[in-house]
């Protein structure tokens, strides 16, 4: 069973994330958590299922390992929750329950135990999802392994005496205080920086205006009341979903009076992403904000070799800001930005170097290295705006050259994939001889211009997915196309004939 | 000591309506609740004081009266939350806490018990205050006189032994549900009307928009996330603090797409009050919505003699509406509302006829007799829009003639008002031979036109209001002014001499 | 599946009452409950499954109906009641939370909507187990066995949006005042008498001694921490496992001063049940203690016909105390004592007498009626402490006969207990010609000097149980285990031949 | 003011621990706290009232100082408690609500913040009591007069916007765990031990029941439900007061079967004091208990210079042991546990030697150095329960000799009692030649057979009091008892001429 997406696991909580699966979860989390903590898989080793009789009794008398469960605004929320608690606490392990929480606001509160966030993020209302937490940092592979494997199996309850009694806690203000305190390190005060705020009725309104406000903006929110219906637009963040909020700061500075807006921000409904408006009303490319902040992060990191990870969809323009500020950017799979962050790391331990990651990001979605290593549209929007209240979003985005964008999907079976992809490694390279070519994660073309082409296979759709950044994009996309419809052609012919 | 004003205790959280303030008056109101439920002081009756003891030992085993707490949410509100919890319980009543509430929750949930309320309502965030309730209620003024009474003479604690220890309750969504059903009575289902609501960071995010959502309506908010400095804009709902909402809807409706809006909400802290706005972003005036809602209440009413209930600054067109529909108006003194509601009843009592009160307010403060008698925007806002999915807001206003509307205010020394207002009693009739008078509340003079002018004293500042409604209301207002100027004048002089 | 035994469903929390099997008995329930409240399945009906749209649409505007969950204080009721609560509200039933409880609590809370008790009462601290109350009664077997289908069949989740987010109540003061005020009704002020309470670590910690205390009894309590692991002795009360409570207020009389107890209460885990000790620590026999009540609830009543239900193992004591007060006893089988009160309430409409069920119970077990229609050993505690302190436990056990008691098992296979039982209907009456024969629960013969043998198959092991009470009841018990063992012989026997 | 005794405030909760005196020490003791913090007064030093406003402005940006609220089981709790919250609130600094707590339990989780306790201890129910504590310690005279001082003066609120909201926090889990971590160091498993608690109905109940039977003990509780009537017994543990569990204990071990307990333990009501009971059920000397403790953590000690701080009431068999166990004593006057272990810190910084002070404990209230700087009776009895397991309570009374104690009251009015102590300083010595005199806290006598006397005026009361222990206490107690009379007389003779 793949019961872990790239985004933990979502759906219909009526049919897929139920409360029985929930419970499920929570029962394998528990023991999956019981047998690290004791020492039986370590750090993303596999299960070896046998324990140590000795080691049992010692854990016995430790004190039984600590989860925080949180979730989003959704309806279908405490329900869940209840069966998730019920499943760690019928574990053996030692529950806290923290209520409503924006997703960064938990994995800030996992650190030094365990989390469970219950959200879909930004899917509609129906759904809803659960994401794992260690110390920081959501579950590697091996451990949504572990958990996967032992759902499957069944995981019989903890003995009756090891059950324990879950706790509430309040930790939205401390995960406050701490975004306040990090973000203070960077531009300027903002000193009534007029702000408006679309939380699209999701987990940032407790959150953003709050962190804005304490660091001194003149804050209006849209949609700041928590509705798990999503009533005042969809919970995705999209340029369609954000029109009233673009109406709102647009029109506002079409009067020309004081009550402009410097800039707008939307998140999704569990506050990891985060998308800028500026003060036209017109979205900011997700690219941009990323080479914003990257760039920063770079310049004011004192490293030696200040490494941004990113992923092979994200625009060359964050590779340009990041070199003009002296560092350089490593690519990873989509999904996978901590085991870029872990490859860059673990490379540097064999050299003298002084390399750091100064920052990971896809594009709408930032990990704050520096503040903690999850996803986190809260520390976003304070950074942002303390670095816009310095030099103004159009001071920003000046030095970014924005190329045209586009994307698009070439058929293929699922099971055609990988012959063609691998038929591509060749034939791309050989339609496009200038370009410089990295195959990590697809092919990626670059040539000399600062154009790219990226070819990769979809991981949920039966597609190849074609994306390109360039002045001529809609000439480099379509030669690329062709030469992707070719391979796959092939490749798919070669399968019907078997 | 004058500790009640027409709007309750309000005043700064650090020097007036302090947690040692709200102790005191905790534990006057467990006296007085005391007193009230062993029967020693009835309905409004003075405390006399002695007290039987046979009584007293019934009282002894009788369960303790409850007194259910709330709060807005300002940031002084848990402190002096708990103050008056400190008080109360250490009083000798049993004491629930319902957390942060709209004040017409807190209302509802007051209803066959006691209530307290701590607001400030439109006030700036550094203040606060307390409103009393009883079963539904605000504290008439001998209950508040009783109260007032014990905070100056100091309260004892209850024996030891008779300390309650504070419960925690949720009333909210109890009320929510009421709410839509009571609103369910009137108009059409909002199928998707689109509505804005301003909740300017108060008390009623959690409420209007929930209630409006449940109802059908496609809800989009500004400043809906509860901030107690209120950050978004002034607590109090104005054309000016308004103006966020105001362009919000009005440049919807611009776009001549399907994102325009049917109409505006905008409520002050807690809720209790409501505005409106069109779908040209401007203020409806709020004796229009008394209008609206005066007409509608007293054409639905099966009563023999529908009254509605006013005050007299309320304009001339609440009158010609309740006519239109079969019924009359009532006027009574500002913030006496249900003085006059209770003198209504009273002189009905005395008639054969079916005489009932279906609707008091004075502007933009609503009291939904049929749902329950305190002021609640949070049904208005509900009403309205269920009247406004039948007939648009535009056929709602049509039958309504908005005439000019002026106020001006005479200087006048506080000593001098009672003789100029006797003076004015026969100058202003003097002056205007063609009007109907009416001195129950200041001088009111109503002519064939529908025109009027009202002429009394302010009751916190040294001034005489002269109000007039006119087609021809500069002129009217001039005339009146010196009226009262010369009234005033040959007063003070009079005064001056003495 | 046979879910429900004759206590709800009870066994081991982690292989039979597990959070899985909470989580499907609370979406069961809720779905009963919604079929229920929309008159699908009315009063004991069976399912019948067909819905009426337009009913199901009327139902969708109705609040939810509710359901409150307690737990008793053993280790896995956390788990237990986070599972039940997620089954209730993803079900879209409202959920109230009330903590830990005991089960007469639960189900005063229960009165005017439905309860979830999660207990397992007087079994081993690995077990639990669940119960379930609609409106202060446990459910039928009609109303079980809806539940029963549910659970088998799989019940899916409500629709996402309607799904409920559960709330905390406090709901245990209101029921101690309860079970004060009535217990007022009865004897004399306790005026310091002294009380011992063994709480065996149970659920009536937190109640009996209070209630007492309020009611003015001098008390102290054994076991009295609440403890899940039930340290101080077994959940069960027994004269062996009250062996600590009897020599305690055995010795304290002992010393012949003013330390001496008026009596000793024990419970059990979760408060239904109870135990007298009287002063020298003896058990006072739970037919005395049933025949003290019964007495006494028959004399204060003023119907025409009051009526005591009990089961037919309990001893003819109690009919001659009631008879003695002027009422009479109906029996029904053990664990259906609603069925009783029914079946009385169902004769007597068809009367002209004013007929009234005054009291109901088995062996510890008493529902007194006039307080509400729940085993209840709180109320027990109150009304026998105050029957004491008016005529002392000498005076109340003086008049009551205790005749010497005996009970026996016969081995006899589950197959063929209906065949054995059918022959002891004719072979009993043969063998004991003198007696009379009731033979509506198992095969009763009553003789003239009070004299009684009961014998009945039991429920749930391979048994067939005799009773006897008599003066005489060695012989008594011999003769009549002669008749059952050549009965049940002879039927073994012909099903061994098959 | 004298606000603080001995013990912290305490007093009448209606006439002097009143809430409006609650909510005052709450502002003055966030007003303290703020100041410590930002360093206007540090340890110790009195209020030198002005402030840095840079410092101030920078205090501004610092999370507010946190302090945890907890209470004992009275009545009058909960209010005092939201009074001191609403002071603490209002006064800027975070608060947060522990409920009912153990004393010791409150001070272990003050560590690394502040910590109000609401207790007065074992005095009667009618009264309340404040006990401040910083990091796990009792506030020192000098933070006591900081609060003394403000509270004179009267604290205004801080500005609005500093003002707090209360949270929830449940600490009671990790301090038990801590407890039972700590304890088992010493001693042997308890592995059914047998152990009777008296709790008292105080706040012991849910913690040192818990705690044994965690560590493997047989416990049974009397008067183990938390109940602020105390109606089980007083709540100060006394050979009276314990009379019911001594005679349980005594009598289960009467029975000689396997019922018998190793001993009983009474606890006060906020479990700072625990009595220890023989299984005679004899209460086991204060002293010896302190003995028995003091030459356990000396020999436990790895220190070269290992110290036992007691009080100059002690008894010389505590010398004895930790002497024979290789250490020291070192007396400070009653109530100053803390300046003793700080003094004998403060000399050891002036030497090469390793001194540690490894135990500090008057009669009945014991500091655990190893575990925290506070008294903590239920630390004591974990680990008085494991020493029994090791060694039986009378193998570890075994080696203490106990000497016949006295203690005698001569009269003598507080003015006089200076001059009378004077002149007891020469008039002791000449009276006993051969005695080792020691002034530092009256006046003590140390004979060469370990009889000692001590002579010292009472900090409450008009006495001087007379202790001594000695074979022939009466002879030594009359002699020295002649010798106080005639300075006292003598010196009042003076007095009265004056």
């Amino acid at each position: 069973m793949e019961l872990f997406g790239t985004a933990g696991i979502r759906g219909s909580a009526t049919e897929r994330v139920t409360p029985e699966l929930a419970l499920a979860v929570g029962r394998a989390v528990a023991a999956a958590v019981h047998d690290r903590e004791s020492g039986i898989d370590g750090g993303g080793e596999s299960d070896r299922g046998d324990s140590d009789d000795a080691e049992n009794t010692d854990a016995a008398t430790e004190p039984a390992p600590e989860v925080v469960i949180a979730r989003d605004g959704r309806v279908t929320g405490p329900a869940l929750a209840a069966a998730m608690e019920a499943g760690l606490a019928s574990g053996g392990v030692a529950v806290e329950r923290a209520g409503q929480l924006p997703t960064p606001a938990l994995a800030y509160a996992s650190r030094g135990r365990y989390g469970v966030m219950l959200t879909a993020s930004h899917n509609p209302p129906a759904d809803n999802g659960i994401k794992l937490f260690r110390d920081g940092s959501e579950f590697d592979r091996d451990a949504e392994r572990a958990v996967e494997t032992r759902v499957e199996a069944g995981t019989s309850p903890a003995a009756w005496n090891e059950w324990t009694a879950p706790e509430r806690v309040d930790t939205l203000p401390g995960y406050l205080a701490a975004v306040c305190e990090y973000a203070g390190e960077f531009g300027a005060d903002l000193d009534g920086l007029r702000v408006a705020v679309d939380c699209g009725n999701g987990m940032s309104a407790p959150a953003t205006p709050t962190v804005l406000r304490e660091l001194g903006a003149d804050v209006v929110t849209l949609n700041g009341n928590v509705d798990g219906h999503f009533p005042g637009r969809g919970s995705k963040p999209t340029p369609e979903t954000l029109a009233d909020l673009r109406a709102f700061v647009a029109d506002a500075d079409d009067d020309g009076d004081d009550a402009g807006f410097a800039f707008g921000i939307g998140h999704d409904g569990d506050a990891d992403r985060i998308v800028i408006v500026d003060a036209d009303g017109e979205v900011v490319h997700e690219d941009t904000v990323l080479a914003m902040l990257a760039e920063r992060y770079t310049r004011e990191s004192d490293a030696a070799d200040p490494v941004v990870v990113t992923t092979p969809n994200a625009s060359g323009r964050i590779d340009e800001r990041v070199r003009a500020a002296g560092g350089r950017v490593e690519r990873v799979r989509l999904g996978a930005l901590h085991e870029g962050i872990a490859a860059v790391r673990e490379a540097a331990t064999e050299t003298a170097v002084d390399t750091r990651v100064v920052f990971a990001a896809e594009p709408w979605k930032h990990i704050h290295v520096g503040f903690g290593e999850w996803i986190d549209g809260v520390a976003s929007a304070a950074v942002i705006a303390r670095l816009v209240a310095d030099g103004g979003l159009d001071g920003l985005r000046e030095p970014i050259t924005e190329r045209p964008y586009r994307k698009v999907s070439v058929d293929c079976p699922d099971d055609a994939k990988a012959d063609a992809m691998a038929r591509l490694g060749t034939a791309l390279p050989d339609a496009f001889p200038d370009a410089d070519v990295d195959t990590d994660h697809g092919v990626r073309l670059e040539f000399s211009d600062a154009s790219w082409v990226l070819v990769r296979p979809s991981g949920t759709e039966p597609y190849v997915r074609v994306y390109a950044e360039s002045d001529a994009v809609d000439e480099l996309i379509a030669e690329a196309k062709t030469v992707v419809e070719t391979a796959v052609g092939s490749v798919a012919d070669a399968t019907d004939v078997d």
